[in-house]
């Protein structure tokens, strides 16, 4: 990942790539280089520690993870209280396309009646439903309760037995795992007389590049905590 | 659907409506306006004394019911043992997308390591899964038997909640019910690198109409009793 | 189209139908019956001075209309500019359904590398691609002009024959024509390793009634000239 | 794909892989090794004088290729009309998922009123319609032609500029090329209130590997030439 972050940089315009920082190595290196920008793919625990360095340091980071909590995320709105102007954008997914996926069926899902979500995985897959999943429908429950609009209507009386997937609030997710698959996620909208589909097909890692990218991009333009690389988005 | 199935007879090239004959009419009245070929879309109940009445008089006929036992079946046998050249369909589905999605998802499956079946309805739908769900899954689970394939690989250790859906042998069913739908299909197959998906969309019961044609037309040819249109295709 | 504009008015909360015009009546019927807000869905020509009188009357307008080239633009602005407070709303489409399909594809292809419309009618429609499919391909060449993103790519050298469909700026367009079809139309946006697939799918004007409803509730909180039922929504 | 189709033989219940032989190497090793079946995937003109080889030392041979015209197949005919029991398989296509796609498209098109296609590839590809598109409508063409179906019916009397895609006689091709995409194929078949639409997506080479452990498999009991991986499917 590291690898094909920096790659990623190196062809963008307008950017360069200044240091490389594994696990174990020091992060003065980043400060020695002149970094502006810092980008973090490592872990939950070690990715708070380079945080608070970079804001202390002056450098801008761009960090991917989905395991920040309530605590974590009040240290680093710490740190960044005493560095003024430094930015922070901490994003669960830098998939554009799943970014968008689950930004428009939030907002959709406050003008239909109905919505459920299919996600499709490779059959090694641990867990259902997925992770984006789970997200996808939480953002769905909470545009839909702020918007006043009920559960999907469902009259079905006699049902099978259980299977895969689950339900967060009101939302039912299918979950299909297929050989041949990789990671797939639609999600259907219907109201009388017509429905939307919204679908993502991820196929590759190297679809996180122009998130990042972007991320690198904007963040600088953005001081404090960003969560969620739609907030960079023009939407 | 009685009047759907004369106007699409009378619409096809060679047929002709002689007699229409309504619940509590004395079915004489086919034999006397010299009908060769009855179609009966009333209830298993009064559909076996129509059967049995037609064969009698030497009249083929086209019924459509799901609701056929071996008890009955075996009446309907012991009549057309007695009426030789007689031919007797009885489908319980005459869309031929149905037919033909069921066909091929049998058939392929054989073919391929993963199956599953994703059905889609209106909300009103009072059981899940649908009847077409759960004989798809029927035929697919025998293809596989006979093929000797094992079941679908799923990794799932960590699953949610029970919601909408199915199994039929091994074959996985998910439900979905949303307004703006009216009635469809996906059976997803998988191999390594590869998906192949047929998908079947009934929007109108007039998609009847050619399969109930095309019984009339062929059941002349085909002696004895075929159950399932499927058997009247060049497949 | 009126009477299931009436129907789908006096079943929303807080709304009731105080007068119905036909073609011909007089409007002032709506003024007498104290009409708050007047929906029209006669033709370019009438809506005209059905807006002027509505506006001059102090009465709300929601209008469905394609039609409305600077001209007509430019005299509802003029009456409106007469009468502070009133609003007016012009839509060339009152689906939800089909209105965020082109709001969200416009968005996203800024960010996306390719994009292409695939649009699917029934086959008696006389024009490809459909009015909506070239106001989607407008909507999307505008937003990516905007942003600065190439055409899409397309590494093509050998092409075949002339087939249905087009192009708006650099936005290609397939027209499928396919019995069994109502309408639907998918916009595919691709970056590198991943897919965002919009789709919408419409099979009845009852999927109108949605939007009219909120455009009536919505229309006297804008006061002015609003054209686009988007702009009523929160997105 | 020489690398692969060992590993996946040598993976295969019943099955050794007993020789590699690569361009330029002696095929006598195949011979000497006491090879049954020979698997080439080299080029049509090296092709031929391998299965003359083979056929002519009793081993069977399954070939990769589309490139053979009616020249070559004659002379394979002739070699195998001198090694009575000896079986020969030339496919173009090892896919099961393409291969069924194409056999399903062309027995359902004979039942349908209309039918299209889609083929969906990345951007760098040079030809459109792909090869496996313009095979699909020729095998549909025929199905139809023999089965007397007109063509798909179009009312279209206004239409767009020239764009990506094709026709084969009257079945129309739209050509999307779209970044993230790898090479896919829908077949929509349409009749009065329904559709049937058959999606074949391929993301690997390695999915060619099931069709030719099954060509491997089944080539000694269908002595003679066999043309089309189809024709060793139980369907």
């Amino acid at each position: 990942m590291g690898r094909q972050v920096c790659d990623a940089v190196e062809a963008a315009d307008g950017m360069e790539v200044v240091a490389r920082i594994d696990v174990g190595d020091d992060p003065k290196a980043a400060v020695e280089a002149g970094a502006q920008v810092a980008v973090d793919f490592t872990t939950p625990d070690s990715a708070l520690g380079n945080i608070e360095f970079c804001v202390g340091n002056g450098i801008h980071a761009v960090v991917g993870t989905s395991g920040f909590g309530p605590d974590k995320i009040a240290r680093v709105e710490r740190a960044l209280a005493a560095s003024a102007g430094v930015g922070v954008l901490i994003a669960p997914n830098f998939s554009l396309g799943a970014v968008l996926m689950m930004k428009f069926a939030a907002q959709a899902s406050a003008y239909f009646e109905s919505v459920e979500i299919i996600e499709l995985h490779h059959p090694n897959k641990l867990d259902a439903p997925s992770g984006t999943a789970l997200r996808t429908a939480q953002l769905i429950a909470e545009s839909r309760a702020a918007a006043g609009v009920g559960p999907s209507p469902d009259a079905t009386a006699e049902d099978g037995d259980h299977h895969r997937g689950g339900k967060v609030e009101d939302v039912t997710i299918h979950s299909v795992r297929l050989r041949g698959l990789i990671a797939h996620q639609e999600v259907l909208l219907g109201g009388v007389g017509e429905t939307l589909t919204i679908r993502h097909d991820s196929l590759d890692r190297a679809s996180f590049m122009p998130g990042v990218v972007l991320g690198v991009r904007e963040v600088a333009g953005h001081p404090g905590l960003t969560v969620g690389l739609e907030h960079f988005l023009s939407l």
